[in-house]
């Protein structure tokens, strides 16, 4: 089966994992709409292509905080990593390296942060934070991340609680015994997967919070979640270096933008004061070119990084990125 | 079979009721296309979350019409409950009296008022009223309600002649023999469903007959059926304390407009001289959320009810209940 | 089989019509674009039902052109009843004086316009014209409709050539050996119905020629197939009593607008200068009214007669018109 | 079977065509949205018929750069027609001939220009030119097609590199070994169809290069590929003296605009300046008739070209133009 587009490596990870995986990578919150929306609103975003220009040559290469990737897409953080691939988040960090893009490691990875640097010395990985009701704890996860070299702390905002994902319910998800969540061993007492995990979040963060942030750390704050332009105000206001706009792949709250319809309204408070991202519903070339032209400094892809860990580790996520690369450059010369 | 949302009731009720009842009780006029624009309404309003709000505590009882419910959601009037589950009404007041919220006895019921009131003493009840052509009847009606401490009245004003439900056609429906109307057994000589039984109501209620209940009763005066502004108006003028937005689940005029659609216009013509409601396609916590941002003090639930009572009788309606309170919850938490 | 609603009768006449004369029936130009839209045109048009008003007796009945109707519904012209019920026209013409409404019987008859008139003395009739390239013919049909009593002539504008409807070319349609365009055997050769029947028509026809009609006749004149303002104007301009707003059903030019969407402009083009009617993608007595309360006197059904013929002739005709009557009486009520 | 529209044809392709073939030509970039775009936006356009206009005489011929064709529609550059029929563009250019309109032949012909002018002696042609790395090479095509007879060269803008077709990645589309770009072999080593061969084609090539090409022959410029005002105007002032509004059926670049939608602005943009004609997405003569209304002098087919080749070569490609001059011809007169 030749691999030619994003939503064969789906297909792939549809067939082969389990489903209580594929379930869990795959689920929305209730009727799963802002997650199929995500998409969609991708469809109805038009270009006008101009012609004859000289695309002969053309440099994708973008500086996100100052740090040049090889071209405008990164890793979002997603959990559980070895539920798609044994070597779980060791291999996602070595496809990121490999590929020269930012990776962003997430709280609930099932390998450890130093393990997740050991696997690809120099590579340039964010971390994502989850704040947790021990805040001792957070700030312990901060500060180890700061240390082994993680070079941006990305907080996300909209996981007060946790989304109401039907499949999930009904499959009773939970961790297989042998994965943990290794970054919270140290921390917390729970230290599996379990329906319990999420009430260790703190539903009572405020925007005050990042000020104590900032006082844990000299790494530039991105904030994660952000959707209107009122929060985008405020997210700039306490100092963020970035913003993404995300809605957790549609995981979170049912039925509010699509992320890429979010963009410009976000893009448009911030004024360049902020470096502007966006994640959700990235499945072609094009749609990394259409959220760029709408102001994106760089796009997240969440489940397709996945997939491609489904379907070979390393070296499957590699050929999502490359199939992306080549597809975004595609899309950029035919636009003109 | 997990129930996780109110769609499993749903399709548990679909596959365990007998036919005629499904058929009746899901029913819609001509091509049930009203019945169904009340769900896709829902679906086209959007929400715009907000990020970093304490949220960790959150109060959801509100009240109506002075009495404190648990939560924004109440049991809206209608018939035939014994169809559902053999206790009927008296199941329907129980589950309400256990959430601590309303339940508006249906006119229709399979259980006499006498009946619903002694399964559920102190629970907080409404009466839905049809007027009869026989008015002396449809007094004794409200009084007997006045007298059973029902704490309010509610007027149905869209059924001046029953709309045409094509399946109940179909299947020529009317009620076991076992089962009756048992609250006209006093009034009229007819007391079991029959074809017959919406020709006793009088189609030639007008606005006049608000002052007659008035003169008959000191309950409040919920109208229900109201779907423009002109007849906001009117309501309010007549002084009556509450309103319905209701197109009575798309069962009588087909092709008129959603509730959730009609709900702006007419909380913006009431102007907070009288309460709000609305009813029909609530199939998510998040759709109560939208009703009250859109002004609504209250919503009620129609078939997801029946659905529950089918299930389980009055433990199944608290579970249609707790979820929709659960997923209420979260969606204001995530919404911020 | 309970016969319910229209959409019951357009099941049952496709089950036991032959194919050939169903599709010939069915039929739509090109992609029956059209033919579809006409119906799917009135679901959009939602209603602002009104309550509280006293519905307890409603008069339905109307005038067209001075004369008395039950209610505002007519049979449109359509040819070839004889595919659809053994008696043809007679039976049309009998149903629909028993309803005590308005048939406008068709050029394409296959019974004599004497049959037809024999079958129902007193009848209200209007005659269907076609102006073909033999004048004389034109005339000599004109003047034996006078005589005979119908009252208003329908002079149809939109069949220069007739419309490609791709089935009926695929199944080579023509009228079966024993049938025959009888009006027209005494004007012409051509009296079976085949491929070469419309040449006879005459493309060249203009408005100049409502006068050559005008010079005729005393009748009334109504003419059928306007869709815009401009040619509204025209027709008031040239003296006509009646415009019909139609596009054949959908069988003459395909992607032009829906009936009911185009009624609107025509009626405000006429200013009350002439009677403006209505037909194509009636299905529903609350199409009738949607279409009154835009401004139609009355609205004219095509191919729903043709399934009632079908299903018990004169009976299965009434049967149709008696559920639209019911229907439209119904919606009148629950709309206010 | 009868061939009555278009779609019969497609049938009939996709049926008997090689599945590589069928794929090759039926390929659209990406989702194929454009692709499909490009027959759906004909839907969304909706005719005002006018009535009673006499419509006896109709005369559909037109000129395009001062030629006459019989009918507005000609047929667009498109590949390797060998895939379809043996004598490939040869049969292309006997049927164009035999219909009177222009054919405007690839330079990915599977014929030599020498074999398809020779097959169809004094047949209105244009050559369809893509500018190669090697300059020699496309002035020497150029040269070529002008001392053959073309009457026009058309520039395809829209090719820097091949779009991203699917299908024939999976299916590693390439020539069969005895088919050859036959009008290549003279100036190229490569002579058949391989992944590399879209390679040869030059992506810095701007509108300065038009300046070059008009130094190199006396032939009226068409530049092809235009869906901008912002490029119909530069096109304008760089002199060529037509415009083929294109996107090249979907397979370029997906999710632009499509074609029948982007004529009005280039059309406007023009002023008349050159003549503006557009492919993509005609399958009705009425689509040739809008395109006609939106300001395009003449229309170009592509897909149902091939189609008609696959039915049949000549005859059948002739079927497909008198099917669409029959359907053209009808509903002019029934738009009035």
């Amino acid at each position: 089966m030749a691999m030619v587009c994003l939503s064969d490596f789906e297909a792939y990870a549809k067939k082969y994992l389990p489903k209580i995986a594929w379930d869990y990578f795959a689920a929305g919150a209730d009727d799963c709409t802002t997650r199929d929306e995500n998409i969609l609103a991708y469809k109805r975003i038009h270009f006008r292509p101009r012609m004859l220009r000289d695309v002969s040559v053309m440099d994708i290469r973008t500086k996100i905080l100052g740090t040049e990737i090889s071209f405008p897409v990164g890793i979002a953080p997603t959990g559980f990593h070895q539920l798609a691939w044994p070597d779980g988040e060791k291999s996602t960090a070595r496809a990121a390296r490999a590929m020269n893009t930012c990776y962003i490691a997430s709280t609930y990875s099932t390998c450890t942060l130093e393990e997740i640097c050991a696997a690809a010395p120099g590579g340039l990985r964010w971390f994502q934070l989850y704040i947790h009701r021990n805040r001792a704890a957070s700030q312990q996860l901060v500060q180890r991340a700061e240390a082994l070299g993680f070079q941006g702390l990305v907080l996300t905002t909209d996981v007060p609680y946790t989304g109401k994902r039907r499949d999930d319910v009904r499959n009773g998800f939970r961790l297989p015994p042998h994965m943990k969540l290794k970054n919270l061993e140290q921390a917390f007492e729970v230290c599996k997967m379990s329906p319990a995990f999420h009430s260790l979040l703190d539903p009572s963060v405020t925007w005050n919070d990042i000020h104590w942030l900032q006082s844990l750390t000299h790494l530039p704050i991105i904030i994660k979640g952000i959707l209107t332009r009122e929060d985008a105000e405020l997210a700039v206001r306490h100092g963020v270096q970035g913003i993404i706009v995300s809605n957790h792949g549609g995981r979170q709250l049912d039925e509010g933008p699509a992320t890429i319809d979010a963009l410009a309204e976000v893009v448009e408070a911030v004024r360049g004061r902020a470096e502007v991202y966006v994640d959700g519903g990235i499945r072609k070339g094009s749609d990394v070119l259409k959220a760029l032209a709408l102001g994106a400094k760089c796009v997240f892809i969440g489940r397709p990084a996945l997939w491609g860990l489904a379907y070979k580790g390393e070296e499957g996520l590699q050929d999502v990125l490359r199939i992306l690369q080549d597809e975004f450059r595609l899309s950029m010369a035919l636009a003109g």
